[in-house]
């Protein structure tokens, strides 16, 4: 009798976004005639960008031509497009990031989740309360239910963001701008933890997928802004949320030369290596007409169309955040993030403020508590859908009592 | 001190096909006027079918408009794509999957390497000696360099198809039409290891990516064609070799419902949630315009085109085992595969045929004992290249002595 992988068994049933889709769906049965407005999934819903769609089509061309079709890529990315990244994402910013350094995927939730295969089982794994689901079950997937997975709580008195782990930690993930409270760190703030990394030779997993929405000079982009950070850290990105690849798959991992641990042994072991093999063993690129469209963003055009987009998205942020304050709810994110969060009014748990605006406003959004235990009694409101649908939602908020 | 997975270290420094590639750029280097011809490794040089580049131009533009625009896709796969799969692949062949049995993914590779991650590291796995070498190194990355894994030794004897194991084996990998070899089981070949992992609850991982190229009745083309393969047989198949899709990639794996196997507290599991879990979680979908382009193959057009495109390589598979026949060489494979197989001649091992072939013929190839200790003598040359090259290439190893 072959034998499966028994962590899986301690993961939640059903992922939070499938449950909230079954209530909607039962909603709408019953309540045929309602006009829904989903500020739940962060999905994009603007078109990709005109450059990006031109790349497509000159790629695609090039594949249905003998003389310039391509076939199995580099494993780690086309130097087109990572030579792009080194010099608009980093080199610009004054950040010193090496082509061989950047690996081309086709998401971040891929990413975020596979790093594992390359991390030891016996390492201690801190994971904020709340979070993006996909760190946690990832972990367990791999390491089960076990004292090795410490909960970083994140609470209003806190401002949402995490205290230093009083215990042994080996490998923690971030994500800023946040995922979910639309909370961020200032640079001072990062740099806490980047020290407390190198100090205690743990790995910061950085997830910065939502980096292109900060406004505040003083919030960082990257974690390489501070110093050493190439020493502890691992940096993901997308073009999910900036340029609209939801649907087109394509994102991108730095894992610097300098990041290295050491074996049982006491041998050194350089991490990116690591990480290329994994790569390379298990993934085959992604397609060539995506890494095409990827490199349309960093021409003059693609960046400002990008720079629309957020522009865009920034807008519905804060009318849902005005919105909402002056409703005389507690507000948080949406300054430096898509993401809005806020305290469910009136002592209402998440689950039933959900019904509330089900039901009241027809309005789709996402319960705090689906994040973790330390969500319950919050919601989370996204800037994803179109500007007009934006301010009718924020109409009904304001005008149910 | 974070720790890493030392299952890496069990692993061989460089994939083979970077070896490959190092031994060509330094006899380029040193020899700047010779022609090369690659016949090494199994990546295709057709262009994109037009029917293929056809529906990539029309879902771009679909994803530039606001109103038909997809975000994030089903991690599944769409049903559209999923459905004609179920229709044409199986149906149509007399075989009922239902299209929640069907994951569409990137690539088998992917696939065949991210299969481990549902799977009890206590399993015994057998991989057969020669292989494609993506099924061992990520076995070995999960459960590292132990007894748990057994080698099934393929021999011009048993005509390269290995035997039925002696020992106790949970998981096997089989791959026919094979990689490197050529070589296919009948249907009562397959059949013998349907029943044997039937009565010894194990589980088969069935990678077809080649299965277009098979010419033969009596050779099946999905492992469901044996009867109740459905409750022991996971199947993997590719767009990549029958339709080109190295460069753009999209493959697909079925996990029937029926299969299904007991955990350590005799629960019975099924194995299609499992993998939906881990699919749900740790991937968010092929490319909406991939989809699209593997759906163009299923027209009538589509179908049409990648018939004439497998045509064209299996006149190259033909004039190679030909040509080396009519050498005086032992050939295997090429008939109902991309790949012919051959006895390197006067008792050269692999690597010195390799040397030969590159130095006399300027002809790539590549050395079978790269996929294995038992494909030491032996040396695989591939069907993929130009009918042009192809001529040239026999030409060639005809005229040297």
């Amino acid at each position: 009798m072959f034998k499966v992988n028994e962590n899986y068994l301690f993961l939640k049933e059903s992922y939070l976004f499938s449950t909230i889709a079954e209530k909607v769906e039962k909603y709408k049965t019953t309540n045929p005639g309602a006009d829904l407005i989903r500020l739940g999934i962060g999905d994009v819903t603007l078109p990709l960008p005109p450059s990006v769609i031109k790349a497509i089509h000159t790629s695609a061309d090039e594949m249905g031509s003998r003389e310039t079709f391509r076939g199995y890529g580099p494993e780690q990315g086309y130097s087109f497009l990572r030579d792009k990244i080194v010099e608009i994402d980093y080199l610009q910013k004054g950040i010193v990031i090496a082509n061989d350094e950047v690996f081309i995927s086709d998401g971040s939730k891929s990413d975020t989740g596979n790093i594992g295969d390359i991390l030891g089982e016996e390492n201690v794994v801190a994971i904020t309360d709340p979070v993006y689901p996909v760190y946690l079950d990832t972990t367990i997937m791999r390491i089960g239910k076990s004292n090795k997975i410490l909960l970083l709580e994140c609470e209003e008195d806190n401002g949402f963001l995490p205290q230093l782990p009083k215990e042994h930690v080996d490998v923690v993930y971030l994500c800023y701008p946040n995922n979910p409270t639309g909370t961020v760190m200032t640079k001072s703030e990062l740099k806490r933890w980047v020290d407390w990394a190198l100090e205690n030779n743990s790995l910061i997993l950085f997830d910065s997928a939502y980096e292109a929405y900060i406004q505040d000079e003083n919030v960082p982009k990257s974690i390489y802004e501070i110093e050493n950070a190439e020493r502890c850290a691992i940096e993901f990105r997308s073009f999910s949320k900036n340029a609209g690849f939801t649907g087109l798959r394509c994102s991108y991992t730095v894992v610097p030369m300098s990041l290295k641990t050491k074996l049982a042994n006491g041998t050194e072991i350089n991490i990116n290596k690591l990480w290329n093999r994994r790569q390379s063993t298990k993934f085959n690129g992604t397609p060539y007409i995506v890494q095409r469209a990827a490199e349309a963003i960093y021409t003059t055009e693609g960046q400002r169309e990008v720079k629309e987009m957020v522009a865009y998205y920034m807008n519905n942020a804060n009318i849902i955040r005005q919105g909402l304050i002056n409703k005389g709810w507690r507000v948080f994110g949406g300054e430096n993030s898509p993401y809005v969060w806020m305290k469910c009014p009136n002592g209402l748990d998440s689950w039933e403020f959900f019904d509330h605006l089900l039901n009241k406003c027809h309005i789709v959004g996402t319960p705090g508590v689906g994040f973790g235990s330390k969500g319950q009694g919050y919601f989370r409101l996204t800037a994803f859908n179109s500007l007009e649908k934006t301010v009718e939602a924020v109409e009904r908020i304001i005008s149910v009592q």
